[in-house]
């Protein structure tokens, strides 16, 4: 007998079919005999129904109200599947992130859990029922209503696991698993059986948008056992795990990518200390995330610098660093709004050398361009022209054998 | 400067408009400094929208899940007003009943009130803020969501107001007061500017279907002046509160009605001691509720007992009855599911005669024949043929000049 958390999203209860088919599962999982503790996301579409209800009566919907008012879709879900279950002739119990209770921080709409009381849970489970909990909710010291922000379902099921100890925190998803690379962009794409977390954040961060990172890091900060699976069909899914020294890694696992930036370049720069301080700085303070920097070494005192952001800030950064540039008497600032970049990612890179000339000719072979590298240690990205994707997905994932078991 | 409860219930929150428009009222309800806190019920048609959900997956959905379930309706409309205010500059903060908290029994979709905290609703209060409360909902001591059965958030607000000692509390609802009688019956009616709580409870559980009833026993018992008024058009709506000696009481202060019951009759039952619990027992039994009752003066050892029961029930009590009345011996059972109930009601009436001999002669007038009495100290019934309803209640309401102020 195991112990599991399974957390069902948006489109696995998006109907009253679909909730019966979640309750049929969690029978069979009961009879198996094991122990189960569900979170589920709201319906798909409730959260924007609600969300479209405040537009309309407030410009910047935020704050503690928005979370009393998101949080109910969960509620609704969860109460939906134990009415199904009771029907069954099962016995299960739902919880609201309050009654748990699962204790955050008092950042509304994207606070972070701190505790969580395992005490009622526990004892229900004993009993021999199905605990039913509703994801991306908590509440604060005082009583108020948190929500975990984006994906928070995932974080609540991955913590949980991790406060049970659970033997395996299992994802259902619309997809079966975690890819070499986007099917959609290389027919061959194989699914994953195993990849370690360091793999998966390198891949959920690089645009594969299977995984919440943040839950990703919390499974491996705590290392639960994750297991990504479709709720539609049969099969072992992807099993997120520490790499396991055992067995012999892949060099590469695959092969992620994201056409969501844009590049900066500002050329003729002074080159002195603090100024990547002084581009960036005014940046980061209009809340503008910046992806890859690059600086080359510079020459007659002046240096060029470069840095990628997300594409819906391109124009309020080309303003900001226009401005920057002219009182630091730069040269000239250009940028592109049709980029994409590639990363191949893989523990096993660690240990070989090899990687990035596989890489690079292989794009070379193609007549890609690269205008920008950026490496770590299990990864290795560059950034091309937006034209080129598709085929540089294609030439990696063939030049790395991934099509391959 | 005054404490006011104020409930509104489902239409009035019925859209994102009428939501924006309670904002308006509040607003200014504020500014003329009085101190406010807003019970909401669930926008309307939210409620069956989730009984139906619950219907797709469970037979005879109950119990604790429903509650979890039907709960997120009035949450939905608490955090949707607050936004509405925020909008407005205006600082409000909602709580769930379970936040409150509003502590119940253990009796799901029918808990009664326990006891309310009243701790953070009077910090908000001091700090200049509009408190919003979820009604109809409340939590039990293990912190399990419970709620209170229709009109429950009726009954949240003068619960509230009683906790609070609040100065008033307003039911803010589709109609505008309380009137002599049903405007839709006799064009004359006329809205009471005042009327007492016992008027009030014979006037609600005769049909008049403004308030219900639990409240209204509720703020009798508390001596909470309750104020029914309309969300929709201006004016001071009924103020239902204490007897005021001082102020002459009108001897009849209007005309209840319903149509909803069937009178069942069992003829020639052996008149001995028990008779009538042997009767009813069984009827009792399987939840059948009986409102009037009258057993005439038996002759020959025999006697004639007759009942009315909603008529919903009829079927049902009628078989039952039968066989009673085969055990009993009794001669035969007869029924009439076309009737209707007519009150006149006033506590003037307790200090004065005559009110029965103008109520029976006024009918008489008409021809219609009365086939049941009932009288309590401020009320008589009288049972009619259905088809008389309307002409009834139109001369009744002649006879006792209740057109005139």
């Amino acid at each position: 007998m195991s112990l599991i958390v399974q957390k069902y999203g948006g489109t696995s209860v998006g109907t009253v079919e679909r909730i019966q088919e979640v309750a049929k599962k969690l029978i069979k999982f009961q009879k198996e005999g094991h122990e189960l503790v569900v979170v589920l996301s709201a319906m798909s579409g409730e959260t924007n129904r609600l969300l479209a209800l405040a537009n309309e009566l407030n410009d910047n919907p935020h704050g503690r109200e928005l979370d009393v008012l998101l949080s109910t879709g969960e509620q609704v879900t969860i109460a939906l599947l134990c009415l199904a279950l009771e029907q069954q002739g099962i016995h299960a119990i739902s919880y609201t992130g309050s009654q748990v209770k699962i204790l955050t921080d008092n950042t509304h709409n994207k606070a972070r859990i701190m505790e969580i009381d395992d005490e009622k849970i526990r004892k229900e489970l004993d009993a021999g029922h199905i605990v039913i909990v509703a994801g991306f909710q908590g509440c604060d010291q005082e009583g108020n209503i948190t929500t975990l922000g984006r994906g928070g379902s995932d974080t609540t099921a991955v913590a949980l696991a991790a406060a049970l100890k659970a033997d395996e925190c299992q994802i259902y998803t619309d997809v079966d698993g975690v890819y070499t690379t986007d099917p959609r962009v290389v027919s061959e794409a194989r699914r994953l059986d195993h990849i370690t977390f360091e793999e998966m954040l390198e891949m959920a961060s690089l645009g594969a948008k299977v995984l919440q990172i943040r839950s990703v890091e919390f499974a491996s900060k705590y290392n639960v056992p994750l297991r990504v699976l479709s709720s539609f069909t049969e099969g072992g899914g992807t099993l997120i795990s520490v790499e396991d020294p055992k067995m012999e890694q892949a060099l590469i696992s695959g092969i992620a990518f994201n056409r969501d930036e844009a590049k900066l370049t500002v050329l003729g720069v002074p080159d002195h200390p603090g100024i990547a301080y002084q581009i960036l700085g005014p940046i980061a303070k209009n809340n503008i995330e910046v992806d890859m920097i690059i600086q080359n070494t510079g020459h007659d005192g002046l240096t060029d610098f470069t840095f990628t952001i997300h594409r819906n800030d391109y124009k309020n950064a080309r303003t900001i660093l226009q401005s920057t540039a002219d009182s630091l008497g730069a040269r000239e600032v250009i940028g592109d709004e049709h980029i994409a970049k590639i990363s191949v990612v893989g523990v096993g890179m660690r240990s070989h050398a090899g990687i990035a000339s596989t890489m690079f000719e292989s794009l070379a072979k193609e007549s890609i361009n690269i205008s920008m590298i950026s490496t770590s240690e299990i990864k290795i990205s560059v950034v091309i022209d937006e034209k080129y994707l598709e085929l540089g997905v294609r030439s990696l994932h063939k030049a790395f054998h991934l099509e391959q078991n």
